[in-house]
């Protein structure tokens, strides 16, 4: 979809949700909007904000990026800031004639929102939107899921390179940085996120950080990781056990599987992410091992690697037809470790499909 | 210095800010007053928070990490919150006797400000802080200075290795690769921000992002890297000539190194970074070239690449002994490219210490 279909089916929103323009700050909704990519990786260090009006699109932003705007934001007017955008807000909004102003609560500091309403003219009334892009994004359309699918095989790559390298002595972060390199030197623009690499008792915690500690015989080892291609992420875990799988190991394993199965065939469009959540949930509820799956069953991704739709218990989303989301139960054991699996899958209209190779896992 | 002491320094601050408590919800000063490090890549995505009382210091928390936080804020009560930080903080505000609760309008996102405004208990204010604990951040300790320099010598060694390797037809991404492969290999927890390589006309753009562009004769090379090592960020530019450098390069270049000598032989505490941005500002003013130097002069790093002091004509700073920052005066010319140089350097008393390594400048 074009960025100005794109641009197209926000404007229709516009009347619903009470707003004539759009302060688009958030900077995976300012890419999925203009094509700008910059990432700002601090929030008070920004490249910049979309304006959109009912007819014009402007994508005012500093000196410092004159040159990519112009370049990546085909269907927008540039208009540069020269002294931070609060201070030209007051004349953007005025010359496309916005009275009400949407804008994202969630990715702008306080700091920043109060300094913009002192600055727009009389009249100017600024309507927090929790997620009017977000929405969009969250179904995404073939182009966008063969960028996912194009990520996830990188991915998918690095993890069987690092496989056929592990060895007891290796420790966390060397595992951990030959994904980082796998990945970039295959041609990604990052990682999604910093790999997880979680042995042993570590991998009891489902956001460890990879230490120092190497690995040795019997540790579960919980290997997390994700690709950035053309700015689409892709997100998927497997779980190896360094020697010979104990009986708890196959046991954990197995139910964690089982579970995934269970959530992958239940997925389909027109159920709510909760019910799917559940699906999982119950059945570790009836194995007695439901206090061990501490996080949710899953997220949606994209050009964020964690973003709507929320496949959890308390989610209120319900999962559309386009929507990509991982499957990924766990269980963790303090004092022990744990096992994750995490998939991709696009839900369709009557199942899911897999956006994942079905590969490294353990069959007993 | 201990956690312990700059606790003890901030909450000597409390009376004049005029606040009883601080929520210290910004990652950087989060790690600087408790020593818990999780680095927080997304507004909406946080580890927690610490909630600093006249005697209690809390650290507020998801169940996903409990064991870090355990392991790692060791002054401080760890408080695991069920359902994120928002339904927790009337009980926590209550607890710690807030009744003037200090908080960081721009590192906090309006929707959280919104909500934990709406959970406090009636009496207690919320009071926006833009600096607390920024202004402590931005004077360095002898064991800060000692981690900068460590991360720094890291990002030269790296720089030399590149350097030795660089030759035409290699493209601006392969070299920012290789100096972020190189700084990684050595140790480093992370680089301090993503290298830049801006070569040919893309140096005359000072936050270029690496292209496929390939190096070509006579291109100047801009550099501009750095390690993040025990969560201290060094920041180092370099620019380079691939072929036989013209009377053009050296004459731009001259300049640069000329302002740049200028700045650190006049940096002492006691100045305000303002007349220090102006020493740099001023000779290119007198050499008619002011136009083309388009950014700050320079900038405090620590934790951050990017914190207080801000060396630029609209800085409100001024240096103190143990202030670290960058010296990076540049010039830059559309179509045809760009020189910038940077050091880094302490404040001191009656001067400077030089932490950088002079090493890869040009002279002719």
């Amino acid at each position: 979809m074009s960025t100005a279909s794109r641009l197209e089916k926000l404007r229709a929103s516009f009347e619903g949700l009470g707003i004539d323009c759009l302060l688009v700050y958030q900077p995976h909704n300012r890419r999925y909007l203009s094509g700008f990519k910059p990432a700002d990786t601090q929030i008070d260090e920004s490249s910049g904000a979309l304006l959109i009006g009912g007819e014009r699109a402007v994508l005012a932003t500093d000196a410092r990026y004159q040159l990519q705007a112009k370049a990546q934001a085909k269907g927008f007017e540039v208009f540069i800031y020269p002294y931070g955008l609060y201070r030209s807000i007051g004349e953007l909004a005025a010359s496309l004639g916005c009275r009400r102003l949407g804008y994202e609560p969630h990715a702008m500091s306080c700091a920043l929102r109060d300094k913009l309403a002192a600055e727009l003219p009389a009249g100017v009334e600024m309507v927090p939107l929790k997620d009017a892009v977000e929405r969009l994004r969250a179904v995404k359309d073939e182009g966008e899921v063969r960028a996912i699918r194009d990520s996830l095989r990188m991915s998918e790559k690095a993890l069987g390179m690092v496989r056929s390298r592990l060895k007891l002595g290796l420790r966390e972060i060397d595992v951990a940085w030959d994904i980082e390199r796998l990945i970039r030197e295959q041609g990604a623009e990052a990682v999604a996120f910093a790999p997880i690499a979680a042995s042993g008792e570590h991998a009891a915690e489902p956001h460890a950080e990879p230490t120092n500690r190497a690995l040795d015989k019997a540790d579960p080892l919980i290997l997390d990781l994700g690709a950035r291609l053309a700015g689409y992420c892709s997100d998927m875990t497997r779980t190896f056990c360094m020697g010979r799988p104990s009986d708890r190991f196959k046991e954990i394993y197995t139910l964690v599987r089982q579970a995934q199965l269970k959530a992958i065939a239940a997925c389909r469009a027109g159920m709510k992410a909760a019910e799917l959540d559940a699906v999982a949930r119950d059945f570790f509820t009836e194995r007695g091992v439901a206090e061990h799956f501490a996080h949710s069953l899953g997220h949606g991704v994209g050009l964020a690697t964690h973003e709507r739709p929320s496949v959890s218990p308390r989610s209120e989303d319900t999962l559309e037809p386009g929507m990509v989301i991982t499957i990924e139960p766990g269980l963790y054991l303090p004092g022990w470790g744990g096992v994750r699996l995490e998939n991709m899958v696009v839900v369709r209209e009557n199942g899911c499909d897999m956006l994942s190779q079905n590969e490294h896992f353990y069959e007993w």
